[in-house]
């Protein structure tokens, strides 16, 4: 059996779609979380892909995730909504959200939604590009399961909490940075672990809070809830700026469930099978509210080249702008997504178990493309 | 001669606002200008309060900083503005502005401004605060001269360019982050020059973009553009998450100057003795549009409470959230604030400079307060 596959994408969205059907997701539900699942793909961001659908079926399955989502608003100004989730997919009450947000922000400029009682998302960029392809500025952030630790502490408080931020731009790759408050997600671990590597001091701490390299003690510890976890970017100390990784975690935490009234910190996945509580900001501002869309994008795309043609570092050719390397995945990866072997497996897995037939595959290989 | 001195607040801020009178600036802009400056100092960062003034003074003195300040409105809609800051004080634009902001947010729910040919604002946290104390969410951001280089370069491109967002909450302390996308600011540097200690490696690089220990090579490298300077938070590498820090300092950039269509990176403080450029973000979010004000204020401070009360790591006995160890300075420094001999110095040289008398003063003594 080969390591690697490529997934067909047209084929593999289908797939998804029609296990989600299986479960009573409505085609058009479906149809969104797959999109979001394989654009993760394609821009090179596996563990946020299809490698998912296995834990959505699971949270379905349990009753954690609903399959049904209808966007029940609680509270709207011309600028703002209060959304509850209803514990439906997080794609699909994002995508909705986000759509009303970018018509809003065509009348009123710019508008933010909160969304409480929701589940997992996705990448957080998915909603930002939505606004990006739109000519909009696109603000995308979530709470999560609590893994990470405050600056000083020695237990997981709250998430990764994400912020992703787009700007349109005349370059070809829009400005798009979509990246985790905490040093490395909780996938650099695994990565980590499995080639048996030491991690960096900044990225996770023992059971006790002192900054560790074994990405193995880690995850166990985590999962046993024993204590310790991942560290805000920055690392364990104030002195490498760790607690202001901290402090954007909260950020993050405050506008999604704070400011929709659903649940932050330890209450997010608190009991397994029940909802998950996980919530979402989202926002989008129309350029025109400022020096305007062309200027905007002549001038994002001026700042870009500043930094990505200033003089490289002894040892380095190129300097990546946030959201590039991923833009180029997504172009490589147009037709087609690689899968790991262990992802593979679990769709087949899926397929037989929901009797929907295989996307089409075949053996991956790098230099075909 | 004592190393350091304390100065009564109120009798500084008469000294700050008279120097200003003398060089043209408006009693009531050179008032703004004061409390700015010293409820830095009164918050313990002694880097962005009255220790500026010289550099304030001469800055008028050479024709950088223009002595008059009017708000110059662009553009304007009901959630936004864009402001012409006219190379006058950061301090009086940004208040003003940020005044005008929070009576569009009662209305509006929200609204933002991005402002540009400003000069330095002083803390970032000052514009923030002023939403908190109307029980709104304030946000604050600024270019600044550049001194940080982008992940996999050598050379400073943009600035230090920090976020500030204050929360209201039911806790004494609200929720406030004020923070440099740079692991540190340059200060920081001095202080470990001068006490002769080794920096951490995600701090600054040498002229070639490698990470280095010696601050004082940092400090030479960027004060004769020879290459090098701060590292983005995170350091130097991916793996350590220092593209992030890139990242969030490059919205910062964007929503400063791109939206304000002022100055970005390189052209900020391009030339000595001309207009500095510094563009500033301006925010403030009324909480009745999202979930309420009460419940905002209760739940940011459930989720404070969340974080500072849980266990601690080995060898440390307190969580500090973000704004804490500030507020409890500026209550220690309510009425008196310390001043290095440096500072003072160059205060008595102000003093006599423009014929104004000193402020009432002592040696400093922390036993007495």
């Amino acid at each position: 059996m080969p390591d690697r596959f490529y997934a067909d994408v047209k084929s593999l969205g289908d797939f998804v779609s029609e296990v989600l059907l299986k479960l009573g997701v409505p085609e058009k539900d479906g149809r969104i979380t797959a999109d979001v699942l394989i654009l993760s793909d394609r821009r090179g961001i596996e563990s946020h892909g299809v490698a998912r659908l296995k834990r959505y079926v699971e949270g379905i399955k349990s009753g954690m995730i609903k399959p049904g989502t209808e966007i029940n608003i609680i509270k709207e100004t011309p600028v703002s909504m209060v959304v509850d989730g209803q514990g439906g997919l997080g794609q699909v009450v994002s995508f909705l959200t986000m759509n009303r947000l970018i018509e809003k922000a065509r009348d009123s400029y710019m508008a933010f939604a909160s969304i409480r009682n929701s589940n997992h998302y996705g990448i957080a960029g998915y909603y930002s590009i939505m606004a990006v392809q739109r000519d909009m500025i696109g603000i995308s952030m979530t709470n999560a399961a609590p893994l990470v630790i405050p600056t000083h502490g020695k237990t997981a408080v709250f998430g990764t909490n994400p912020i992703a931020v787009g700007v349109p731009s005349n370059k070809e790759t829009a400005f798009m940075l979509d990246m985790a408050t905490s040093t490395v997600p909780r996938g650099k671990l695994e990565v980590y672990g499995r080639q048996g590597k030491e991690m960096p001091v900044t990225w996770a701490t023992d059971h006790e809070g002192i900054a560790t390299r074994d990405p193995g003690e880690v995850l166990k510890n985590l999962l046993e809830r024993k204590g310790g976890g991942l560290l805000p970017l920055g690392g364990c100390d104030e002195d490498t700026g760790g607690h202001k990784g901290f402090g954007l975690g909260m950020v993050v935490e405050i506008l999604c469930s704070v400011l929709s009234g659903g649940s932050f910190g330890l209450d997010v996945y608190r009991e397994k099978g029940k909802p998950s509580g996980v919530c979402h900001f989202l926002g989008v501002i129309n350029p025109e509210a400022f020096a305007g869309t062309q200027s905007i994008k002549e001038n994002t795309a001026r700042f870009i080249d500043m930094c990505h043609n200033s003089p490289k570092a002894r040892g380095k050719d190129y300097i990546y702008y946030p959201g590039e390397k991923e833009y180029k995945y997504s172009v490589r990866y147009k037709d087609h997504v690689p899968l790991d072997n262990a992802v593979f497996k679990a769709l087949e897995g899926i397929s037989s178990e929901f009797g929907v037939e295989m996307f089409r595959y075949g053996p991956f290989n790098e230099g075909k493309e």
